[in-house]
């Protein structure tokens, strides 16, 4: 019979996504600069590699092309390659200047997509900037250097995996995107790590530059919704119909990224708000501290005054002070400085002052 | 004759849900893994359980169905058991991966809603996932594992309760939202109880960890509102009538559920609020507390320091001290230091700083 | 010829709406459980009272029928005597259980809407629903227990006052509301005493459980916002004409109680923060207090230190001390000492630190 | 040739209405209570003034005509006056109540407006209340006492500066709300004179009644936002058509206004902003003060501290104490302690402590 | 083969815009008074200046006319520099008061567009007004002074750079704003560039200033956002086609200007999140780092005081004494002293409190 069971179940981590792991491929073995033209349909799929200066576009494929610019950072050359496909002036320059954030615009003929891949790399947050043009039988995506972060889908067209071969270039877009998204949940995860990692040293006395990486943290936070609030809304712009180029059967699977993305942003906030917390309790409890150490020393301080009073007293030099000649007076005194000092530590520690 | 009898009253506790007990059943002899047949018209309910590799789903019954799908992880069996309504497989992914926001989505056939039940468990925040699917003449509903949260519905079937036997798929969907909408008073009035739990010991001096209560009250905060937020929203879309799914009469009845909601978010904001303004007293009465304990101890140093410097003079050894060669010196002396202590208490008391 | 006599004339109190006095009657004589049925005319008006279970509905009335209900507690009553107005099972429920927040809702052929009445009693705030159906000729209020508020509409019903009784039901609900409007100002202006009370002996050293007033006084705006956001949301949905139960020359003075309502807002929300900058001066104020305070202690402490290190000094026992062998040799150490501690009295009484 | 002479060309003070002048006219030879007739056409313009009791209002004039009602308190008299305008009761009741917040209204003939003319009397900001009902051809105007605020429109016209007298109702109305807003200009530049007041003597460590001054600047932006945020409002609404009394021509000229109202709240959001940072900065430039004394007070402490312990070990009576024989004994003790001084006050100022 | 060579390439600096250098030219010697005549058209170009009195307008030009107007400050020139384009004289008002927020306003015939140019001169931040009016086929440009802002559009048009000369006054008017974009990149990195100055000293022990300096940032985040933000909006009015004067192509320019300017607000909001943090930061650390110092001084407090007891206790002339008879008493005592020393000395070590 079934008992809830909870303790094995999982429970109320906020940090649901800190376990999934990143599908990214390993780049050691990418080219730098290179073109990946693949042409399928639901019969078959051509991939082949160029260097850029090597490619010729053509536009006279049958089914679906997608060509995937890796590094290629001058001007000339990227208006070569992308002749055969009249791609406005605006959007060159928005793919060669890689400081946008994301977006998605209607052109006439094309949609074009902007998007950022985040990754921690030695500890820092990298940002890459991921564009994409999405036309009516192809799609171009451009990266200033490999990332793996689309091998997965590239190999999955080769095996013929899903449906992906026999829908059209809107799928392979949403697909993409998808991809981004599945790698958000990754790098979000690494990030709350790092939150959890700092919450759990917030009460040891050792502090170690933790404000400096609070600091660090909440800026973590500020990259992460750049990347994140606009894609939400460029998604719920293609849920919504706003570009006819999306299908009906596409916009379903875009609201289910549109999902991910919002509960992304959910996951964010949780963090973004503990480690908002985190800068105001290791601050408290720094000075909470402290005051409790400065009351242990003033707590000593006092002990000691009445015995150097007494030893004051004693140390006078009246002419009549009987109690200097009796015989025990200076081991009486000693006993009773003891027991005022026992006195005294029995009451500070009742009332926790010890 | 009438007064103003307020005393017995309910008068202003924010925390008007606390009382509210719970319905869950108890889920100690439900099966872990089944599914719950429910077939009725106004006239008949039959129910029936079943092991989910026994159960052959039908679409070919008379009036409304209901199944209940219990502890089913594995996607091939969801697969089969859902075969004849023809789900979307993004819904059947939502379904076995347990970590989305609450929502509500139209399909062309059915509506997908998604919510979460909450529960405290040995004194954590738990959280399961419930899925429902809506369709023209049966509901289907997912669990991971057996809750106890719709028991009394089956029962009130059964037992033909209330009007809803007599009516549709729709009914049966709301009466289900509201059966959760009902247990979150519970588990909400548990959240406020800690809370005021809390409260109560604020001012007290003795402090055990409760800036950690505080903070993982807040987090608790942030799971109820994750839960309530999109579950006000969803019900919102079902009142304003964006699922033709839903009649009018059901309408109105979704409006009371939404009502609810509301009120659970007011209370929750209160709380929330409440907790807030919690840290920030207790930190100030804290260090209010520390500041006043190291005045007194700096009020009794300062007690001590004449006594110890007359002391200090009469031990000088200069030749020419009258006083010391007075018979009662000694005595005058102590005398002077009792009523300089004395005086001093006197000033310290009076100004409150004993 | 006239000046600018301000001094005389209402000046920038934020709290305008202190003086009001409440017209809620005195509830002495009023029956703990009774129906009001008043049915009037432009003509005439007849006012009857019954006990609840006395009371026999009737809707075959000439002109508009008032029925007030007071302290019915039971379904089975309330189901009784509402029999012929066919109210909706929900709206019976939202009557008796009496925690929902302030909304008005359409059913097909009434109006449902819910206020709360606000009160100070014996220093506490109290909160009470009232319930009001309006249909096209009658208008049913109910209360749990009498409180005064609705008393002045009877009696000017009675004497025939304003324009009330030529005019609808529609009319006599706004009128209603306007009543529930009304008193809340005079409420909140007890409200506003109160901060202003504590605002007064914000700066006073001695400090009687401040803290915990503010507290309070902050749930009490929290309090105040339940009431009032939602009762005026409720009132803009009837001046915008979303209900054409209330006709145009009744949604004019409707927007009049809207306008009213807007203003207890802003007022309760001056005072808020008020209250909210009242927490944050009266800690900083105490801990500036404190801080002086030990400041002082400390500079004490200092004075004594070089008056017990001089009477070390010459308290050592050097073969070789001049100064112990002079004649005046203490009488001049004293003399010194007393000069330094004038010295030290002038400089820090100059730095104000004493 | 030019240069960047930035010096002398206005910069980046936040404050840019501060240099306003205010164009109110004396009031000192106002009548407290009178009417003022106005009737004007582009071709001449006839003032009179009248006691209230002797006004006898008509409605047969040519052109335009504006009513000047100053100090009518009782509602009789102001019921007389305004027969002939069939003034609807709420407004009348409006205009007798002068605890309105700012709001435009349409009537069937006519509009409403309300506004607040602030002003400071003995440093403290008084508000008045201004009322306007604006028809066809006339426009009436109300306050509780002569303001000057009108007076130069008065003289405008008599003198037809501008093109007010070929105008109609419509532009006249528009000219007197920008009197209003002018007045604004004015008076918030006094109010930012006071907020850069307070932040010059910010950080000077003789502290009078900063705080309570920064309170009651505080309130001051609350009484300021009060008055302009809902003229705001009531201009946007002119602006975007709302009231067809306002032809094209005169939204143009409204549009201006609005734009002065908008920049007028900026430049209260940026004083306020500045209020609210003066609080903060204060308390711990105050409390970082304190501190840095009481570090002070502690420093010198610590430097008697081994004086007296040198005092007190010379002080002992062991037999056998080589030093105490030594013939410069003393003297060599006076300089070690003399050296054990300087050294510590070099360490000390070295550390900044000093 | 690739790697992920991070370092070299941007990564996660959240002042993307700090690099850009400004376009602005020289103004040593340009005039401080002149009228730029700038008539132009796909084939030629003709640039004339004009002394203010000496130039005499003319709408009969080809193509298109651009007339920059720089240092007129009376209303005289201005409109007899005007009168062939009938400008309303709310706009001439507009041209001469230089306190606007930015806005853009549809008239009849033409467009008015103001804006801020901002720029640090002598470390202030010093805020310039432009003016531009656009029309059918001209456009006029105002600036109270020099500013070399749009020399750089000046000599595309006579290099023929770009597409500029074969398009109308409305892809002129773009281009202008466009310069103004661009422009804020350079200033608002100059802002970052002192924001992380700041930064850098934050955590250093000698604080010059720097709350007031923190205090000026704070200024200069809100002087940014009045200028970019209603700068946002009127782009975005353009954008979705609010002013039919902007064709569709010119729309999708500026769009890409609209991008840029969120792109700076976003930059904005993180330099004024980190501003916000600084203050938190460094007073916290100013706090803690004054806290630990008079922890330091406590403890040197407390180990003199044993030493002290000591020294007092052998100080006492109790006649029975036999430690003071001891030969090496005095020096056992010493040595006693010495080990205390060390053994408290350990202890605080280990705790950190030295
Ligand atoms: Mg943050
Ligand atoms: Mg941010
Ligand atoms: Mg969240
Ligand atoms: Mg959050
Ligand atoms: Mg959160
Ligand atoms: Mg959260
Ligand atoms: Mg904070
Ligand atoms: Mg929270
Ligand atoms: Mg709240
Ligand atoms: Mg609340
Ligand atoms: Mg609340
Ligand atoms: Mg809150
Ligand atoms: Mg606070
Ligand atoms: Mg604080
Ligand atoms: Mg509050
Ligand atoms: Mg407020
Ligand atoms: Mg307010
Ligand atoms: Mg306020
Ligand atoms: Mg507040
Ligand atoms: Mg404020
Ligand atoms: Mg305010
Ligand atoms: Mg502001
Ligand atoms: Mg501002
Ligand atoms: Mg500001
Ligand atoms: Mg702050
Ligand atoms: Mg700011
Ligand atoms: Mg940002
Ligand atoms: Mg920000
Ligand atoms: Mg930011
Ligand atoms: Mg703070
Ligand atoms: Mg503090």
């Amino acid at each position: 019979m079934s008992d809830l069971n909870h303790d094995t179940l999982p429970t109320d981590t906020d940090f649901a996504v800190a376990a999934i792991k990143s599908t990214r491929k390993d780049t050691k073995n990418l080219p730098a600069k290179a073109v990946w033209q693949i042409q399928f349909d639901a019969d078959k799929v051509d991939v082949q590699t160029f260097k850029p200066k090597d490619f010729v576009p053509t536009l006279d494929h049958q089914g679906t092309q997608w060509l995937h610019f890796v590094g290629i950072h001058d001007g000339a050359t990227l208006e070569r390659v992308l002749q055969p496909f009249q791609i406005h002036p605006l959007v060159i320059e928005d793919i060669l200047n890689n400081k946008h954030l994301p977006k998605i615009e209607a052109y006439s003929d094309f949609l074009f997509f902007v998007g950022q891949a985040l990754m921690y790399h030695k500890q820092r947050l990298v940002v890459d900037q991921i564009c994409m043009i999405v036309g009516k039988n192809y799609v171009l995506t451009f990266q200033t250097r490999p990332l793996g972060i689309f091998s997965l889908v590239r190999e999955n067209l080769q095996a013929n995996h899903g449906a992906l071969r026999s829908k059209g270039a809107d799928f392979l877009a949403y697909t993409l995107i998808d991809c981004l998204v599945d790698d958000y949940f990754a790098v979000l995860g690494q990030f709350e790590g790092k939150v959890e990692e700092v919450d759990k040293i917030l009460f040891e006395p050792k502090q170690d530059k933790i404000l400096q990486r609070i600091h660090s943290l909440k800026h973590e936070t500020t990259r992460f919704r750049h990347a994140l609030l606009p894609l939400r809304e460029s998604l719920n712009q293609i849920v919504r119909g706003d570009f006819n180029m999306f299908n009906a059967e596409t916009r379903l699977f875009a609201r289910d990224a549109y999902d991910h993305t919002v509960h992304l942003i959910e996951s964010l906030d949780s963090a973004r708000e503990m480690v908002s917390n985190m800068t105001d309790l290791y601050l408290s409890f720094q000075s909470h501290h402290l005051n409790i150490q400065i009351r242990l020393l003033t707590v000593i301080t006092i002990m000691m005054m009445p015995l150097t009073l007494i030893a004051g007293i004693y140390g006078m030099n009246f002419d009549n002070m009987p109690e200097l000649h009796w015989k025990y007076g200076y081991f009486i005194i000693l006993g009773v400085m003891a027991l005022i000092s026992s006195a005294m530590c029995w009451i500070f520690y009742k009332k926790g002052w010890l």
